[in-house]
């Protein structure tokens, strides 16, 4: 299961009740904070997604909007007795920035937190279920996507078929992993005479405030969603581009370069107030597309 | 016109769609923000308060439920184009905060703000027609509350028997300040012979969050309308004074011994759902007492 739930659709300024950049990404039985900006930690009360699950929060740069309401969130999960390790991943100067407010609230939180300044594109995380990556987009401060995939055996084993060809179940995880077995008595069992292709690892990318560019596509190449911001209607192109934003056709273009499956869209500006247009534009461009909207999950 | 509207009454953790601390006090064509938790500017949209008609805010201290939403309103504040300038009134350190995050956002605010440090209790501004002063208060940390006051004049005059006493009205406003008036004949016009006593001038403190102690009432004396935190209930009052909070009883005995005309109660503890009983043991030993509720105003 991968899915990823809107906190937050707007941009820098909120208004018309939508929220700043903060979304929640599950995968497996872990959940990711994905931004978070002033007032999440209430969006996540409002939509009852569990502070405890969090272990990892990424952030993409610090532009307020997207990461003013994170050291809110700490402290309550400091006021709620947390235990579990919290890793961050963001930009290095976020850790100066968090350690002051603790350091003058004379708080010591009751859990370790491990920052992670985010430097070079490449895996972040790890783990035997899942996997983390970052790259850079291109905004006016340092600024970064993050892509989240499923690590999963491609190959699901047919029990028959392996005890007929005297498989033993012990070695059914190396079958998963396209693995032949080689019997004792020198006869090999072909991995895909025992096995079928397994569900494909589901992909998620997440590419936070950013120019139009190509370089983008690569780097989110095929993945099965794409959130891609959308600050702009089309006709606003030359705004866009000033101030480091996107549009609708450009985010639509990026996901077409991309060959994704699906495209998401938010990070709407303050100027609009109905979402239709937005939309509307990209779907004549990439016509799987949804709007990002908060409280909705969004299934890979 | 002093009034006071609660943008938020909750202690640390956002519980019952209570809010963190914040509240506008209206005195005059000024409204004054003290203490901005975070989602303070979202309270502001929801309750119809301008940002626009903030010149002055002021910070009690640097938990961060008193000051996470400042960042966010000042950010907020520059990207609508404010120009007029902005007084921050708060423990020292919040200045190097604010300048961090600004810094490493690469955010030049479009309109002046002037950090004023809290050091010594007194007057901090002293304008024609108003005046705040802070008081120490006494929380783990470095705290401080704030006295509000209605600068006017205490006499009212007469126009009919000023002019029968040929008083020019180029000298009334003198009149208003008690002055009385020598006549080019010699003859002296006293000034209550003209004049009537005048609406008294108003005054409203806010006790931020502090233990139970006396020398509060002395800063506060006689004030129209008091605040004072109540964390917690009366059978917890030594987990309040462990946790430099009060309770309700201590807040009204604060209300009773400073002579105060009213007294409204907050910062309630996010372990109580329902707030009835703190009215009702505030009303035990003070009964002027009120629930301090948010979205409400409560003109003094």
């Amino acid at each position: 299961m991968l899915a990823v739930t809107i906190l937050g659709n707007n941009s820098a300024l909120p208004a018309f009740d939508r929220h700043p950049t903060a979304q929640v990404v599950t995968m497996e039985d872990q959940i990711f904070l994905v931004d978070c900006g002033e007032g999440t930690q209430m969006q996540m009360a409002k939509y009852k997604i569990r502070r405890s699950k969090i272990n990892y929060i990424f952030i993409s740069h610090l532009h307020g909007d997207h990461y003013f309401g994170l050291i809110g969130l700490l402290t309550s999960m400091g006021l709620l007795g947390r235990t579990q390790d919290l890793h961050i991943y963001a930009p290095a100067a976020l850790e100066g920035i968090i350690g002051l407010q603790l350091r003058v609230a004379d708080i010591q939180l009751s859990y370790s937190l491990h920052f992670h300044p985010l430097g070079a594109d490449g895996v972040i995380v790890r783990e035997a279920k899942f996997e983390v990556s970052c790259f850079p987009v291109y905004h006016r401060i340092e600024c970064w996507g993050f892509r989240f995939r499923e690590v999963r055996p491609f190959r699901r084993v047919n029990p028959e078929k392996a005890r007929q060809n005297e498989v033993p179940s012990s070695f059914f995880d190396r079958l998963k992993w396209g693995e032949s077995y080689l019997r004792k008595d020198g006869i090999l069992v072909e991995n895909q005479s025992v096995t079928e292709p397994a569900a494909k690892a589901k992909s998620y990318a997440y590419a936070a405030d950013t120019l139009f560019d190509q370089r983008i596509a690569d780097y989110v190449k095929g993945v099965d969603l794409l959130y891609h911001e959308t600050t702009y209607l089309k006709d606003l192109g030359e705004q866009a581009g000033k101030r480091f934003h996107s549009t609708t056709a450009q985010a639509a273009t990026i996901a077409h370069l991309a060959g994704v499956h699906r495209l998401l869209i938010g990070h709407f500006s303050s100027k609009y107030e109905k979402l239709q247009p937005f939309e509307q534009e990209a779907r004549d461009i990439f016509p799987n597309t949804d709007l990002a909207m908060e409280g909705v999950t969004y299934k890979v």
